[in-house]
Order: C-alpha cells, then sequence, then structure tokens
C-alpha cells in the first residue's frame, strides 16, 4: 500500500480537483455563488434585478405522504434551452452566462450548449445585452465576453475552444471587487457610454 | 350503488372540475399552456424572447446509478421568488405572471405570493414592464393588468381580493386569437405608442 505525504492512504488528487472547481479565487466561494451574491449585491441596492434560473427539472414521480407537502421522488436534470441568468437594469434586458475553466490559454466550447448561443442570438436580435462572463480559475481572470464575438467563434468550425487572446481583445477583464465581487454592471455602464457617444 | 346518467358508477363531479381548471375556454389546453404557445409562436416569428422559467426544486438527494444519468430521488417543490415568466421584446424588458381563477366577480389575492408583488416592484424601479395575465375561466374573458394597480391593491388591507370592475377599469381585456392564442404583445405596442404620444 502506498502511503502518501499528507499521511492518507488515498491519493488527494480527486479531492483537490473538487476544491478547484468550487473555490473561486481565495474567497471560498465558488464562482457561480459570487455571480449570485453579486445580483443580490445590486438587488438590495436597487441598481439591477437580476436572477438565476432555477436548474430545469424533469418530474417523473411525485408522492403526497399524508398531511406533509408534496415529496419529488423521481426526477432527472434537463438541459437548459436558455442562459441560467436574466434580468433588467436601467430599462435595459440583460441576458448572459457565467462559466468557468481551468485551462491556461482558451475556454473549451464544451461549456456551452448549442441552445444557448441560438437563445444569445434570439436575445441580440431583440435589442437585449447578452454576454457570457468567463472565469479562468488557474489564472484568476474573469472576462466579459460579449456575445457576439462568442457566437461567431462558434460557428467557425475547426474552433473547439476560444483563445484567451482572443477573449482578451474581445472582451473586458473585470477585476475582483469586495462588493460585489464581480461588478459586471461596469462593463454595460462603459458600452452604454460608449454608444451614446457613438463609439 | 347509485348510477349516474352518464353510465358510470362514480359521480363525473371531480372529473368535471378537474376539466375545468384545466382546459382553457374550449381549446382543450390550459391557460399556462396557451400562454407558453403564444410565446413559442413569438420566439419562432422572431417576435419576442419570452420563456417560463423553470419550476424551483429543493434537491434533497441524488443517486448516480452505474452507467446511466443522475437520478433525483427526494425533492421538494419551492416557492418562487420572483414571477414566472419574462424575456425581451424590442429591447425592453417583460416580466409577467400568469394566474387564473373560477371566481365570476372578482380575482382573488391568494394567488399571489408577496415575493411576486415585491419583484414586480423593483421590476418597475429598473424600468421594466411589468403586468400579470388574468384569465376568469368562467367568464372566458383574459386581461392584460401592469403591475402599477395591481401592487396599489394588493397593498390595501382591507382587500382580498380584486374586483373585476377595477380589473377591467385599469387593464386590458385580451381577445383570444388563433395564432397567437393569447395576443398580449399588442397590450405593449399600444402602451409603447401611448408613451410616445405623450398619452
Amino acid at each position: 500500500m502506498v502511503h502518501y505525504p499528507n499521511g492518507r492512504k488515498h491519493a488527494p488528487v480527486v479531492e483537490k480537483n473538487q476544491k478547484k472547481q468550487v473555490e473561486f479565487g481565495k474567497r471560498g466561494m465558488s464562482f457561480e455563488e459570487s455571480i449570485n451574491e453579486s445580483n443580490a449585491y445590486y438587488l438590495t441596492r436597487g441598481m439591477a434585478v437580476l436572477h438565476k434560473k432555477p436548474t430545469p427539472i424533469q418530474i417523473v414521480k411525485v408522492d403526497y405522504p399524508h398531511r406533509s407537502r408534496a415529496k419529488i421522488t423521481e426526477a432527472y436534470f434537463r438541459h437548459a434551452s436558455t442562459t441560467d441568468y436574466n434580468g433588467v437594469y436601467k430599462g435595459l434586458y440583460l441576458d448572459f452566462e457565467a462559466k468557468e475553466t481551468k485551462n491556461k490559454s482558451s475556454f473549451p466550447f464544451s461549456n456551452f450548449h448549442i441552445h444557448q448561443i441560438q437563445h444569445m442570438e434570439q436575445v441580440i436580435k431583440q435589442n437585449g445585452i447578452a454576454f457570457v462572463l468567463l472565469y479562468f480559475s488557474t489564472l484568476n481572470r474573469i472576462f466579459y465576453l460579449p456575445s457576439l464575438p462568442l457566437i461567431q467563434a462558434f460557428y467557425e468550425k475547426e474552433r473547439k475552444s476560444i483563445p484567451l487572446s482572443f477573449v482578451e481583445e474581445n472582451g473586458f477583464e473585470i477585476q475582483e471587487g469586495i462588493a460585489p465581487r464581480i461588478p459586471f454592471l461596469q462593463i454595460i455602464d462603459r458600452l452604454i457610454e460608449e454608444k451614446e457617444h457613438g463609439n
């Protein structure tokens, strides 16, 4: 039997990986949790109304135990047909997805479903603002990438991922904050300002 | 044993009531299904991107059977903290709830949760368009009621329901159509036009 330096009988690899997946930076919070917290910050201050949609579940069986609430006893996860987040900011419709990768040089398209890409296309056509928040966890860098370059890159057949350089060129890096942790509305403000000034 | 006119051994009462609950008009479709169908109509024609949010579920136990997908074996329904529907139409953020009653003279507030009312207040503050689609199933009448009068009526302490006359005065009746079945975007168009012309 092999003993590992930490005194355990099993290699700590899996545990480590799991930890990396759920921790955002050094804050002991996942990237998604940090987005949710930022949305809650914006909501309580009356700055924006943004919510994560519930996970779509296909319910197969429900029990109604005597005198207690309905209990779902068989159900399955379904793929979302839209993005996870949407809402309203200064009268604008915002629609986005938050994704993370451990990769250092590119963001794999396997993180996106075709339905989500199509949904973003539909949103743009209705003059909504669609984007993704990308987190490169190993690099600890967060980007706001507008959906237009994302969609274009997605449909380029040979591409299986978005190079970091592409994200840097077409997106906006977001500096982590204290409150909110991921101040992505700053990017929207900047885009509105640029539009108003005809840039 | 009592035999009923329809030749069955059981009274058809329950079945009748159930039928009333799930049928929208004479179309064999529930009110909610008709809204979903209308949204699908608007979506496929590139007119609007409106979706019903998934039902929020609290997941307690998940099994991972060998070689098959994750199976949820214990879960419970949760109250929604927002409205059921939202999306974008001509750059505008729309947010709404669809409710029905069998009552003939008023719409009971028991159909609304305080969270939904608060959510609509937040949406209005962000210049989003919030409303409810009310279906009086016995009368077979559908109304678009803007959230502002709804919210005001909700906070009037003595009121336990919205009188039909209030809905008629403050809302807009929607005539059922073929495609879409519930053409509620017509009301939005009318409101936009009135706003543009300063009415």
